[in-house]
């Protein structure tokens, strides 16, 4: 039925949808077409075409109309009584090819790409990107076939080439704090060398590092925006542009609903947005510790070689840097508070936290040795010297500035939230170690990572002794409820082991 | 969060979906609750907790309200302004089963009655279902599993107990034609057994026995009206019920997306039911054919097997018959197509498809054999005599009647489409095979199974001669340019070879 061709007149429906763009058909012309709800279309609109399913409707739409709901509307510029092109959707070819991997055969190339392809376009439904997430992300795929996937993700998107050294660090997360990416991004775009950052939002965690960015500037650009950020200031840190490895988003969005950390996801995520991007250096930081993504040797060695096997076939010279960490690095958790231990750093305070400085500049110096400015051993000594003459504070600023942000922006500017809770000491003694995932359901619960302001910070941390009476740690909140909330959490879920 | 209880006034919309259960918010409560779009909640309504996802909007609602779609507030007659309580989805238990199994972890009963439990309610989303689908039906899964499996999806929805033997027969389909099930039940009612069958609409082929009967009546009732029908008549011909075996649907729509077949997935759906249904005698038709969904005999044998295992488990005395079909069982291939062919071996005309009469009270036979009502290989002769009486189409009409369809229904009433083309045969010869796969996809471009009047009838059939100018087939539709599209495919998939 490829052939059979139909035209629909856009009404503009005013809902936001996510699970699927949902197109809205009068239910005499669904039984005109033989169109169920739920059904597939294509929608032919500007050289694309897109996946569609069919909502119902009596008299939300008329006959030979089509309600389109607002995301769909503003992501395509449709304009309203715009008449639309569209075509049965029928069983995408790439569907086979997740049918063969689901019965466990290996996929080539051509393979890959369909599938991929057919993720950006939608064409294949969440259903169906599902079923390919259980095939090859849990099943062993083999380190070709995740060269394609990681092909494939790059190729299906738009790519960027910047005019000279393009180095960049990613880390594969898992530990609070640890935002290391607003240290490093300044200091490596201070030494002239490009560094385009695309960093995520938190899924599971309390800040992802473009949630902490958005606190001091805009994270959301397009690829001509971010082109044009890179070129002024060198450096940037956003959100992952929506055209640049386009099938990500999709794929994360499916994959995220099991808590199951899967290598595959992780490196073709990571690595497609790298190869996009024109990265030539790269720097993985890898941090191991019991309650983090990445719980011990064993899983931090195989997924070192599986980085460096897919790095290399991209020719990335690449860094991985494995962190066995006692716990979390900085004190601040939660969006403001992870880039008020930032802003110390860059500031230099008295007060900022040493270890995140140490682990930001290591990780700047790898990078440095990697694109040969610095001696093998001398990188984090020159990554710290950029602190030190404020040339890292100063770039950051600008980074800021460019990305619509405080030009002036520093730690005293940070908001915290306006209702804060100190928990006292009951008596004298040391901290032992911190459970990073109640830590991280605790802070969530008082708002992070969607109220920026919202956090915890960790006045005292693994190893540090206190007395009756200091502060252990800081709750920020806007309301009362959470904090209600966070505190009767807090009695079953204690992070703090003294 | 869990504690987190809200309220919204209902708000109906006119929209009908499918892909999930939606919710529309206003953007202001989703601000203040913490609520992104595709954010999951559980709606508490009578006593159940359903799994609904928010669409959000500006103004189609306002504060305070909740915009319920029509299939929503159809199935749970929810009013106009009604108050609703809702509470935050997080994260099911049973997905953490589910992720168990995708990494390969057996499950044991009460995992799996968690999961087919949530699949119910719609804690898990499609996605999550197609997760647990693809890790527990393309691996292998023990037959303890499968057992339990089969046992949750009868517990998690209504059971039936009739006051007498009841026993019933299933096809395991993919065969075109073979449309016995209105042959047989009438059959087995007028013996006075308890035949209560449920049936499906086609997914892939060109009419399940649900279309078919609803030809000539009403398939869709509740359990209620449905216990009450067989009550009368001793035998039903319906579609499955929806609140027996609830999760078969959702199960179904989401694997039903890849076209490998299934064996758990078969086995599950089939069993659960006739366990719902409280059925202790039980004939199992495998037909086997190159073009059929079981291509070969080691396939058969192997599910034939496994329905032996799953079938002992609870106690139902089955025979499993393998037929090796040379093709198609009757000539007609299309809803009304398939209850004419029915009609005709009910009223014992001249011109009835003897191969379907055959097959239909061989079955009818073996369940008379397995309750005991006719001695071992004497089943099929008594089956023909409830034909040759009259009582078979009697009883037909009877339930015909109960299901609100023409107490006088006769193969002459059938309507068949009002464009019709027939195929002349250019020379002598004979038919050589039938490709099913063409057949079906031709009986659906007619408009098979959706228009009830389309289809392809089969003048000539495998092993039948033919001379020139004789009728070889004959397309019915309703619109000349479906005829115009199955001509036009014809031309590369000629399903008749000669």
């Amino acid at each position: 039925m490829k052939t059979s061709i139909f035209y629909l007149k856009a009404k503009i429906i005013d809902i936001e949808a996510r699970v699927a763009w949902i197109v809205v058909l009068n239910k005499l012309d669904c039984q005109k077409l033989g169109i169920k709800p739920g059904d597939g279309l294509v929608m032919h609109l500007k050289g694309q075409s897109i996946g569609v399913y069919v909502d119902v409707t009596d008299d939300l739409v008329k006959e030979g109309e089509v309600g389109i709901f607002e995301d769909l509307s503003h992501r395509f510029e449709i304009e309203q009584g715009e008449r639309l092109e569209f075509s049965f959707l029928g069983k995408p070819k790439s569907l086979d090819a997740i049918q063969s991997k689901l019965l466990g055969k290996g996929l080539n190339y051509s393979e890959m790409y369909s599938i991929v392809s057919d993720i950006v376009s939608r064409k294949l439904n969440d259903v169906a990107v599902a079923f390919f997430v259980a095939s090859s992300f849990f099943e062993k795929i083999s380190t070709k076939e995740l060269f394609y996937l990681t092909k494939a993700m790059a190729e299906t998107g738009k790519k960027i080439k910047f005019p000279g050294i393009v180095a960049d660090k990613h880390s594969v997360g898992g530990l609070c704090g640890n935002e290391t990416t607003p240290i490093i991004v300044p200091i490596i775009a201070s030494f002239g060398i490009y560094i385009p950052k695309t960093c995520s939002r938190a899924i599971t965690s309390a800040s992802g590092t473009a949630d902490t960015m958005e606190t001091v500037a805009r994270v959301a650009f397009s690829t001509k925006e971010l082109i044009n950020i890179v070129k002024k200031t060198k450096g940037c840190i956003v959100w992952g542009v929506g055209d640049i490895v386009p099938s990500d988003a999709r794929i994360i969005e499916v994959a995220s609903q099991l808590l199951i950390e899967s290598y595959p996801k992780l490196i073709s995520s990571i690595i497609a947005k790298k190869v996009a991007m024109g990265v030539k250096y790269l720097v993985i930081d890898i941090p191991v510790n019991k309650y983090a993504k990445i719980k011990n040797k064993k899983e931090a060695e195989e997924l070192k070689k599986l980085f460096e096997d897919i790095t290399k076939r991209f020719k990335i010279k690449t860094h991985v840097s494995i962190n066995y960490a006692k716990g979390p690095i900085g004190r601040g958790i939660g969006p403001a508070l992870q880039v008020y231990d930032d802003l110390l750093v860059l500031e230099q305070k008295e007060n900022r936290p040493r270890d995140l400085e140490e682990r930001a500049t290591e990780l700047a110096g790898y990078i440095l040795e990697l694109v040969g400015k610095a001696r093998k051993g001398r990188g984090k000594e020159m990554a710290k010297s950029a602190l030190k003459s404020g040339k890292a504070l100063e770039k950051f600023r600008e980074i800021v500035k460019a990305q619509g942000g405080d030009p002036e922006i520093s730690s005293k500017k940070i908001q915290l939230g306006k209702i804060s809770f100190q928990m006292k000491a009951k008596r004298n003694g040391r901290v032992k170690e911190i459970n990073n995932h109640h830590l991280v359901e605790i802070a969530r619960i008082l708002g992070a990572p969607f109220i920026k302001s919202a956090g915890i910070y960790l006045n005292k941390k693994g190893g540090e002794s206190f007395y009756k009476g200091e502060t252990l740690f800081t709750f920020y909140t806007e309301t009362s409820f959470r904090l209600h909330l966070a505190l009767k959490t807090l009695k079953t879920k204690s992070f703090l082991k003294t």
